[in-house]
């Protein structure tokens, strides 16, 4: 539950733009690396200090600078000065209880996403910050830890495949926002798995268990909406937003982005719909559960409670030598054998009254 | 369910335009029709490859291009260069996971619809992507398969009825949607019957098999809904739209197609109250039967339990020898009789209270 | 049921603007009459041809043509064809399956409504599809059957009553509505009048009989929403549309119309919002018997079967003649007195407990 | 229930601008009163005829004229008349099943709105409709009845206390719209306390008189709805509105009209937030119960079922002089107490069982 | 509860503009603390008297006049008539009724939030109402009581940290705005807490207690929702309004405290979300505990009914001396163990058929 209230209170009071690191220390190092290219030239190092990439800054090719782990404050601070970062987007960056979001500041551009991963072993979706500034000839993108969700990307500039490095750096930040928006696919068909397969379960036995993954399932969904849900809203603002940064060619792709973000969000929403159909199978089958159960000690108990009396009458201590009006069945030579007559027929009448009311 | 969340995820870190088939593989043959006409000439034909379409290009003539089956994907590469359409509507032709859609490109409009067919056996509505580019004297339809969805067009085309044959490639590409959306009410009579049919079923009686069918209904009109609501926004788009294709003539046509796409939508909406509604009556039902049930065991018990211990006493082992006190009904000339009047009694009385208590 | 989803697929495949009547078959005879007037004139006949009606085109009077009976076509194509009216329109016309809708042709309005009737006998909301043409100095009605629902209006233009003959045909296009729109309020009272009907049977008692009649009434309730809410864009449309054929004064009579239409639905808001109360009232209801059901059975089963089970132990046959310490109590003087004792403190501190409870 | 659904379906089928009042016949007795101001003058008196009041029409000083009483026709007909008020106003004004709304006829401004009262005999709220007209030098007040909301305004213009003798019309038109807005928030805290007091009841012992009284509360707050939401609207229209007859300095007035309405507002949609959470805890509360009273009924059940078994085997009339092994117990010298013993550790192990299910 | 429906309706029907002053006395003496400010020099004092104040009104530096306790009314009116504050905005400051809301005056900005405080002895959320009124270069703030919510603010000034100091007093007013809407993320926090606490009893235990917590925790967001959703328009309606008392450098640090606005909005929604899916599992959790307590009483009265009868069969007083056919079992030699024999089969088909149907 924890991952649905962030704690973000750390910076209250604080004054605006004062770098904190908020979130999970997710790794020590921060690895910073390079990639710089043009049609016709390609280049790409592992930097020891942030200070090697500030050359790569008035080059008229299209430069990548990637950071992986922020929560090194000077690192980020330094980089705020070189390319004259805003300090309200560097304390952003750095906080990574950001709702995704997508502002124009005329020089670059900056957005934030959540990354989503799949998390095998605890068998839940992770999130993780992803911030991007792009620029008029540079890219730079800040993830919170080293992960390889960016290398598709990478290994296309690397062997010059598709227009990537044709384009300018408005296409890298295309091509890093279309990569993630792509991986939600991939979640949501993780999801969309288990939703089939707590159905299954649901269907055999609704156990507390199942109610119980099916709640978790619920709660993945809000947590993944508050993701996904934002998207829309940045996509469309780059797509149709005025920044001279995105070229006419660019925005079509973006369009492209837009469809793809409009058919995660319809995913989510129809798998919340498939889940919240889910609580009410599964309500619907404890009723059912319940009222077979009921039955069962219904037909039981209406049975034998009668026959149980009749043996009972005849348990009772009335003796026949007192009076002749005491149990005179007693002394009939069948009465033994009309008790069990009055009993069956007892039975049998009940049977036929439960099969008018489709009880069996 | 696989149904509702369609694996897409294939195409995830590819280049952008990198063609894909993305969906079930459909069939093997890939057919190529084509149907060139004005007013005056008619021309039908299958073509053997791809590129003896490429002539009527230029004819002032209407050319239709149609395609079923897209997992060839140099024939769609093929068409792609010859008609000068842009990469992504391309990546989108052969993607059948698209939202449907529709985006103009100036020199052609391109829309994304789904066919949906009724598969009788399987008892469940099916759904097949239709691709359209409408340019100014051709149109280009990429179906996932061959099916004879477009056979009434066809027919008009060929035996000149109605003012097909008089109008420009708009108006075809209005025809082909047209034909498209009204296939719709057809599956919605469908699931209009279908709702009736297990309508009737619930108010005879509602076994779970019954809530298994309304939750079959239910998932079956998200998955209906996700094809038709974007197509509200779609004949919107094209009709206000700006395009010069499209002229004002044909615009009163689309505006009739819209009328349809939002009684279309509307029905929908209609029947998932319905099946809301089901639902709800579903569990009204069964509450009603737990009521019923309960009332039974309850009258058989209330009314037993009290006679059956009342037999009890008089199977007591005290003796009348040892005391006096001991039950000296035993001893009474009318005892058993008047044990039995008092059953009587009790069962009197409890048939007064089931009365009163309306549980008859 | 079949009211809710009405067929009309009959029309799929065909070539738009072909007219093909669609809907139930619900007059033989086609009534055609004719009212001509101007502040000074009058005339109304029935005409035997629709061709009688032509002459009246041209006159600078105000004509009105009323055509009860939509099945024979030729009747409109013959109209469309004199009036010079668009096919769709025609189309739509004798498709009684339309939702409502107003649209704009520059030389006429075509209006399309639901008259709602209702059906004392079947105890049920009827529908039936009347459109209107509204053109400068004519109006064109089409009803599906002979129906007096225009009476009134009919009525003040011959008496000459209000301002009706001092106006133009927008006038008369608004008097006809703001009938129709009138008449929903009586079909609002009749439905007021059964949701307070099943209200007071609801709370006397729940029946299934119950659930059933709040569920048709809800349905009811939808059906009717569906002709009611399209009305809202329509007024309005007329009222702020651009069309020169309605004039400012008569706008503010379609402005009184639209306060209607809005009470109108804000009515049947209420109505449904007073039909889901009464559901989850039943609901409880049904709750708060099963309850008190319960309660029942528990009070009579934990009372005596504590009191059966003490009966039964003095029933066993241990002999006191074998061991001192078998039952001694059959062996006391006041031994069975005792037991009742026992008894009736078990039953006492019972009640005390259900008191506690508050179960009585 | 009646009051949800207005009778207004009188008025149907007659000439628009024909004036029949509908609504409940309130009074007999028709009061005019006027009250003629500025700055430095003050005039007030009863009127015997309304045309006693036309003089001031034409007066530069502030007029104020209210009529308590609405229901006799030739009254408004000569106000409509002298001050020249659309026919369809004055229908509006007698028709008391109005939804509140205002509309701007240039020459003067028509507002109707809903004056709410608490009934504390009947213990409901009543609503009245009152109509304002304000021109550029009057203003014509119609209520249903004779009342004292109006009073403190009267009060503030007889003693020249605030700004309301130095202003024109329009402030006193505000004045009065604040003066009904004001007098919701006194309904409102009514409203509040009775949840407050249901709630109490609701969480001491939920009856289904309880379930009555929120769903009576429930019904009151739909009612309310009506008569507020619409509200927002008016007072935007008349803020925001072109009219000329509201000055600027007025229009900040409004302003704070329209906060105290989007408060009213934000008040009933809290308070119908808390009457569905208490309809919620109610059916929480009634299952509780249910399940509290199963608890009961299966721990006495469980307990006492197996005894009586035990009981009833040693009441088998096996004799043990047939067969030494018919129950060779009977023949023991501890027999009685070893099964007294086996009794109670079912009785035990019965109680261990509940108490690690939590049911004590 | 009473917190949800604030009394307000005090003032209903005083003149507009008259001072009362509505809410808790929550602080008798009235604390006034003046800080004048600009890059070079820092004043800070406590008043006596809100005279000493004005002589900072035309001085070029930013003076922050900080009111704490507004029940003293002629304060508040002497600060209005020296800044010439409108009657309605004073009447708005004492009246804690308020809705937040945000109003431009042209001279001066008015701004009314709610602060929140999380009382720990109640263990409730508190609210206060905070107005603001923000002049070319000077803030006036009103708090309800004395607290130390702005001391981070007044830290920043003393120190000179950050840019405060640099700014103008539009700065001044983000820097209290963002401190208010910083302490909601602390309130929010606290409520997750109290969610993740509730949510494990749930899940261990679903007691009524739990019910009435859960139903606590959604009437606290309830109210709290009521504080936070107008943020949303209040911080938009300053960020892109058209007052020139905001310079654009300013607007880009409002953009930040809109998108902590969202944050808090949307943190708000999960909660509702999740204590909403708290009531499901709640209910579920009921249902089936339920269902658990009603299949260990059928369990029990299954096995137990017919043994019981069975046993009873054997009590009945027969005399197989008297018949021969009268039960001849108890004269064999086995029957008795016989009788067990039957009573060990009806259990273990009893078991196989409870295991079957899962309810072990």
């Amino acid at each position: 539950m924890g991952r649905l209230i962030k704690k973000i209170s750390k910076t209250a009071g604080l004054s605006p733009g004062t770098l904190v690191h908020v979130g999970e220390h997710r790794t020590d190092k921060v690895k910073i690396t390079v990639i710089d290219y043009n049609e016709g030239s390609f280049l790409e190092k592992e930097l020891k200090s942030v200070e090697e990439s500030f050359p790569f800054k008035d080059s008229p090719t299209v430069t990548w600078l990637n950071i992986d782990g922020i929560q090194k404050l000077d690192v980020i601070e330094k980089i705020g000065k070189n390319y004259d970062i805003h300090p309200l987007v560097l304390e952003d960056i750095v906080n990574t209880g950001q709702r995704p979001k997508h502002e124009d500041f005329g020089k670059y551009i900056f957005v934030v996403l959540k990354m989503l991963m799949y998390d095998e072993g605890k068998n839940e979706v992770q999130s993780e910050q992803v911030s991007l500034i792009v620029g008029s000839n540079y890219v730079i993108s800040f993830q919170e830890r080293e992960g390889d969700v960016f290398s598709p990307v990478r290994e296309r500039i690397r062997s010059a495949k598709g227009r990537i490095r044709k384009e300018n750096a408005d296409y890298l930040g295309y091509s890093l926002i279309d990569n993630i928006v792509d991986n939600y696919f991939i979640i949501l068909e993780k999801l969309g798995e288990k939703v089939e397969l707590i159905e299954e379960g649901l269907i055999a036995d609704p156990t507390p268990k199942i109610l119980k993954a099916i709640h978790g399932l619920k709660r993945e969904l809000i947590s993944l909406r508050k993701s996904v849900w934002p998207l829309r809203e940045i996509i469309q603002g780059i797509e149709k937003g005025e920044s001279t940064l995105v070229r006419a060619s660019t925005r079509i792709y973006f369009r492209d982005v837009y469809d793809h973000t409009i058919q995660v969000i319809d995913t989510v929403e129809t798998l919340r719909d498939m889940v919240s159909g889910m609580l009410d199978i599964y309500l619907s089958s404890v009723s059912n559960r319940m009222n077979e159960v009921m039955k069962v000690l219904t037909i039981i108990a209406t049975i034998f409670i009668p026959l149980t009396f009749i043996a009972g009458i005849y348990g009772m201590n009335f003796n026949s030598d007192i009076s002749p009006w005491n149990m005179p069945e007693l002394r009939w030579r069948f009465g033994y054998i009309a008790v069990w007559g009055v009993m069956a027929a007892v039975v049998v009448w009940m049977i036929i009254f439960f099969k008018r009311k489709k009880w069996f």
